[in-house]
Parts: structure tokens; C-alpha cells; sequence
């Protein structure tokens, strides 16, 4: 899939089918995470892939946990505190890193929703994962069960002078 | 260029040859922007191209103002701080659009570098710049005068059991 009609055509898909993603899908997504850039090339994230029980045992740590259940995989995004050097630097680096694997995501003909309302609890995941890193956020992901659909905003409003 | 090869090809590029980037370009690379995902959909993102005189005016303001100063045009990222209702949310968002924009920039041939060092001036560049919203980096851009090189730590050692 092209570049640019990744992007564009990238759309939050909350429903699945039953089909599960293939391990090859899951190595390929967290491969597209492993090069995302950062500052000073430290590399800030770490990730979990959560399939079964253990999924669904953070799903009650936020209102989507439905969504969490639904999907046949997540993966879980982690801030790795101890190779973070500035966090607002750090936090864009995860956020790119996000954005690879949505990408790649969607060049696999799979569906995604980054799900960040999980955070308002994130120590309670992190404690049920027995994770010792920040969480930053739940990459849903499955077979897409419906098209999705968004706007952006003109450029115009975006755009400075 | 397909997402998987933008993705594991992209370098940073901080020499360039002496041609212009063009207006279709740029515009190119901004609308990959614009399609950012970000939490509640808040975009809160403003960009202001810099070319020229105004361009080279931020090379003060950072120890890699020479890379800003031979790029042909630089792209200036900032937190819509009005349209902003998470910071950690809203710093990751910021990160995906500028990845958006870096894999446009290699899938059109382009090369560029994602300049962090800046923001320990970034009131100063605000300043100059005459911007009231608060520099998140600035992208230098250009046609490719090198090769670039990078990597990065083993999936193991990313990957949580």
C-alpha cells in the first residue's frame, strides 16, 4: 500500500471479525514500532502483545473494554522510563512509533483503534500486567468489521502565516 | 513507496542537494499531516512552513541552525495549546503527525531531519517567529545529499514477556 493512501485512508476501527491476526501480522506491526525515530536515537518503548485472558483482564480498567475484548490482539505501548531523557520528547517519540504501526496496520488490510482513555488507570493495568514501565497507550487490532470514518480540520486552520 | 519500505528505510537527512523542494511537495507532506490521528480527534497541531530569510532567522536559536540554514525549507510544529486537553495525549498525537510527515517526505523522494535540540530555545524561536503557540520541532527538509544511516535495539529487547 502506498504511502500516502495509508494515511489518508486510516480510519479508528473499534469492530472486528472473529478472525484472528496471524503472528506474522503482529511481528510485522511491532517491527514498524521498532523503527519509529526518537531523540537521541534512545529508542524509548517497550511492548507487549496481549491475546486471551490476559487481554481481557485490563479490560475492566477502562470504559472501551469492550473493544479490548472484541479485538483478537492488542498491543500494549510502554514508556521505558529508564531510557527516557526529556519526556516531552520521549512521549512524541512514542506517539511516531504509534503511528508506524498503525500504518502498517492498515497496509495489512487490518483495522486499529489507538485507545488512550485506559490511561486515567494505567497503574491498575501496569499492576495486572505486572509491567514496570508507563503505559501510553492500547493499539486494539483485528480483521476490520466495519469502514470507519473521521475528519480533519482545513488546512487553512492549521496553517501559520 | 509502499508503508513497510518508507517505514524500515527512512534516515535521517541532514545534507541537501541545492534544489528547491517544491509548493506541491510541501503541501504533499503537510496534508500527511493534517491526517494525524490524536486523542478526541483534537488535532492540536499548527505548522508554519519557513523558507529563506525567515527560515534562517531560528538558525540562532539551535546548535544545528547550519542544517537549518542549507535545507531549502523547514517545516515549524506547534501544540495548538487552545486545543490541547492532555499534554501526554496531545505530545503523542504531535508525534504521530510529524511521522505522518517524515514518511511523506521519503515516499516523495525527499529527505529530512526531525530537530528536538531547538526546543531548549523554543521561546526565542516562538519570538522571532511571531507564533503565540508553543514549538513541539522543526523538520528541515530537502533532496537528498546523503545516505543517512541508523539502527536499532533487537526486538528482544523491546518485547515484554
Amino acid at each position: 500500500m502506498e504511502v500516502s493512501d495509508a494515511i489518508a485512508n486510516r480510519r479508528s476501527i473499534r469492530k472486528y471479525t472473529g478472525e484472528e491476526v496471524s503472528d506474522n501480522d503482529i511481528k510485522a506491526v511491532l517491527e514498524a514500532g521498532r523503527w519509529g525515530p526518537s531523540g537521541l536515537n534512545n529508542q524509548p518503548w517497550k511492548f507487549k502483545v496481549l491475546k486471551g485472558k490476559v487481554k481481557d483482564s485490563i479490560a475492566e480498567h477502562t470504559r472501551y473494554g469492550h473493544i479490548i475484548e472484541a479485538a483478537p490482539a492488542c498491543i500494549a505501548v510502554f514508556l521505558d522510563v529508564e531510557n527516557s531523557y526529556n519526556r516531552d520528547k520521549d512521549l512524541q517519540a512514542i506517539g511516531a512509533c504509534i503511528q508506524n504501526m498503525l500504518l502498517r496496520i492498515q497496509s495489512l488490510g487490518l483495522g486499529a483503534v489507538w485507545l488512550g482513555e485506559i490511561l486515567n488507570q494505567r497503574e491498575k493495568v501496569e499492576e495486572t500486567l505486572g509491567v514496570e514501565h508507563e503505559l501510553m497507550a492500547v493499539i486494539a487490532l483485528g480483521h476490520p468489521g466495519e469502514e470507519g470514518s473521521s475528519d480533519r480540520k482545513d488546512m487553512g486552520e492549521l496553517l501559520l502565516e
